[in-house]
């Protein structure tokens, strides 16, 4: 039994809690949230105890990992607070919106030497993750094209997207990280465009809402990003992978397998679960799962910090490209 | 919270005692098999007690409602002995193989009013409900055909079919209570055909594999149902109903969205889900809260002790047509 | 090159003139209706004469073959004089609407050996064709289960259906041919039922618009058909064959691969084609093709007389299910 | 009726002569082709004649229309011999390879007003034609992102590739007309990446074989091509269009609506037509009917001559792209 602390009772916190809650091998020992009220519900639901400080819940020496679902810019704290204090850690992503801080972050906690696990949750999608799985399998022969479609059901808030790190750091991220996970080696090169089509205010706060990003890696291999902040028929989240002997789709997915016929509509189907908590719902379970195993068996977490903060790099090229007009080189 | 006795801790019951367990209004207080070792097992890992006889949780007052998954044999004797000690009931399907016993048993529960749901869990496949409430809604307008495809992935063992009562009995009982769940008005009459082309042995012991039957309304309505013990591409289960202004399908599921795609498979998609454990994992999770939420509210069951006597009357009219070569009437 | 003359000059038959013209080894060299500004037209259309007498075109020394598209109660007559005339012989279903007459034409043509086929055009479709191809590669293994789904997009005029000769002679007909063509062996029972559902008008005349049929062979496969005279949603023709190691579809077609995606419609695809001469139309082209390809090679024409026969005797046991409430035997 | 000539009797050539002869209104008068023996063979198939000259069409009077399909570097020369001798003009793409001859042709037939149309048959596909129609209709709104999937069954002959003017002026010249048909107002921007994966033949000779190129428009509407000379799943064209209230997408098509279900394949479905004669066979006589019908009504071929300059413009600016690393400006 695996006991954690949560920090951060939000909408995607209260997730992780109800998952930690459900995991036969995990515990919820302790919830924190600069937010006492929420912390408190959280800690009622699951009969655990909430934390008054962070450093209450590094100290105890009842909790052996903490999950980051705290805002992002709590994170670095955290975990680096976290790994000083010997507690293995999955930390939601991004690691942070600026790769100085991480860069900072990764030295402080380098000798440490605790399990890190990002929460790029994409990867445990059980559709992506058999993607991945048939490729390791050689199912498609060399690697050539990879191409995620990821586009959200609604723009949010312009009070999150003002903080969000702009469409690249935020959104894009997940997508910079599935391109990884699936390219047989790391992009070498990133060009991107971004637009505002959705909403001038998007424009406004100097962020965009529609973008298409290419990426080559130093063997050829090749990928492509596509990003809306507003697709009006849900939540596209689909991955094309094509081989050298094949090709691998994993497409969206419904809450039933109903299709409906009348005299407008032939074979429609169910509408695509809502959002990120719906659709990846799954992805979250096995993520936990997967980081208990690590802690298991001792084999690295994975996705891990270094992918983080390969992710940002990809990221901020993609705006490095965007401001020059060039495809821009990505080092380590 | 309402809590459960488990009869049975087979395969089927130790999935049940699993959803128990795991639903956030139900606790697992007690099991009981013949086969105390079974019984030990699921008791341990759910750390509830094993009963030593049926009696001891009859009479046990920490005990509000039995799930009844043994065999079927010993169903009847539960259902009654649990009725007459006032414990809610859910059933798993059929009631018994013996109509006779089934109308006997009707009678000796009748004055006690305890809530008895028969556990017909395909009607709470999330896909299968959503057609049933999008007809109820009037998507579809008034209902011309019902259309129920059930394949088994495999023949069962000769054993198991030995004492199943034979294919419309054990196997077509679901899709009777499909079809009767779909239909607006209850089948008057019957007619079906069966052949065994699956294994000899089948035949050898007097029992079909593969099956067709229609089913009529007294108001015109038409329902079909195709059975097969072994399609070996999976296990198929689809319904499909016609309406006077529209069609409403609901399809196999799989484990994934992959599709793949080679020189020698264009878009194939993932095996269906393998057998019914698999297949309706949701449904026997929603039964049971549908079950709990009957106890809430007061709402009769459903389905009920009816449901399982009805789906019993259509399969000895199926066989009755089949030794007859007639449509089959059937009363109420 | 193989000169036709065409009987029937209506709908039908003036999309069996334009294949024939389109045809590279035809030629349409006259034409013939009772109506003769409808004969002048298509004469006109494709610079052929319009004879003024059946007897004309059966004396023609430059005719080698008919196309009989005129209306059914004529079917008989020209197929008599056509086969005495040693024209081969294109005739569109049914070959009459009484068994008796069709036995009776059986003898009168028994010594002419002319090649006749009978326009069950559906077994040209190509993905019908592609599903039969597939059996007799024995990609499925031994046959189950045939299930003919076929429902018409609207009801027929009142007037037509007076004349029709009834559902299962009109329309069940084709889907009789269906399963036959697809079932390793004949069908020996026939269960029928049928219903008004879509228009009391229908019953009224005597008619049904809404049955299901279920046949055996003496080999216990299986066949089920169902039919509707209304799909709001479309012309819905697929089948579906059940064998011992596999299972083969054949779906609907569409006039373009679009998915369309709103809020409100989710990968809903294009209608339907409308009816049976856009559904068709490949099937009807591939139709005088196969009858030309079995003059040139001397294979007999398939389907020929027999099967025109065999289709009729089966819709016959299927009115006599309905009127007897049994399952009926049918023979050679 | 018009009469029609034909330059270029290979394999394209042909696939015209019979579709200008199925045409009702097309008449196929004469052909030419260098190699004599071709055109000798096409002339006899369609009974017409084989001119021993370019000239000798040029000034036959009863010539109203010429199909350039011969080989790209007459292109120009035909199509400027054509315009002067006042013959409408439907030319194969590309105009040429080189932009400073096409500009040069441009001047050259500026003061002829010949109706030219530029077969990028795609445009006539009934799929994608129909996705441009329901934009047109506004289904989707306003237009942010444009998809275009292209990829070939097989790498062509290294003899072909040498001479074919490179992936981006042979192949994806179709994706960049596909592009500025779909989008709303012409790309401004244009960034590619290409690599050599399927064969290192094709890189030898200084050629790629995989590409992905995104595009932006001044108002922010992007698209996104991606190429492989070699999908070895079959010729993959797909279109897919997000929109601000909706999503349109076109796919592949098959030859049968089949669906193959056996113990290793689920839902397999007919493999994708072959290649680009037999998956645009629809578009290659729509495109026809298209150009007659504008010469009828008067109204402007489209596509046109400033169609086939501006793909050219479109895939030069690629190049330049490649080269310099650099998103890449195009003018006017």
């Amino acid at each position: 039994m695996l006991s954690f602390a949560l920090f951060g009772c939000g909408r995607i916190g209260k997730m992780h809690a109800d998952n930690l809650a459900s995991h036969p091998k995990a515990q919820l020992t302790a919830v924190y949230d600069v937010n006492e009220a929420a912390a408190a519900e959280v800690a009622a639901k699951h009969g655990c105890r909430a934390a008054r400080t962070v450093d209450e819940i590094m100290a105890a020496s009842d909790i052996d990992a903490v999950m980051i679902a705290s805002s992002t810019d709590t994170h670095v704290q955290l975990l680096t607070a976290a790994a000083k204090a010997g507690k293995a850690i999955l930390c939601e992503k991004p690691i942070d919106l600026d790769i100085a801080r991480v860069e900072a972050c990764k030295k402080e906690i380098a000798g440490t030497e605790v399990p890190v696990m990002i929460g790029f949750n994409r990867r445990f999608d059980p559709s992506f993750a058999a993607v991945k799985k048939s490729m390791d399998a050689g199912e498609i022969g060399d690697i050539r094209q990879v191409i995620v479609t990821s586009r959200d059901p609604d723009l949010a808030s312009l009070e999150y997207l003002k903080v969000s790190g702009g469409i690249f750091r935020d959104m894009t991220i997940h997508d910079f990280d599935m391109a990884r996970f699936l390219l047989p080696e790391e992009p070498v090169e990133v060009s991107a465009m971004a637009s505002v089509m959705v909403d001038k205010a998007v424009g406004e706060i100097g962020d965009h809402d529609t973008a298409v990003i290419i990426m080559r890696t130093a063997g050829g291999h090749q990928a492509i990003i596509n990003n809306c902040r507003r697709a009006v028929y849900g939540y596209d989240q689909r991955i094309e992978v094509l081989g050298a002997t094949g090709m691998l789709q994993a497409n969206n997915r419904r809450a039933t397998t109903i299709e409906r016929w009348s005299k407008s509509r032939t074979a429609a189907q169910d509408p695509l679960l809502w959002f990120f908590i719906e659709r990846y719902k799954e992805a979250y379970i096995a993520e936990i799962d997967a980081f208990i195993k690590s802690l298991e068996t001792g084999v690295p977490c994975s996705p891990g910090f270094e992918d983080g903060r390969k992710a940002l790099l990809l990221a901020n090229a993609a705006y490095e490209s965007l401001k020059t007009g060039r495809t821009v080189a990505v080092g380590a």
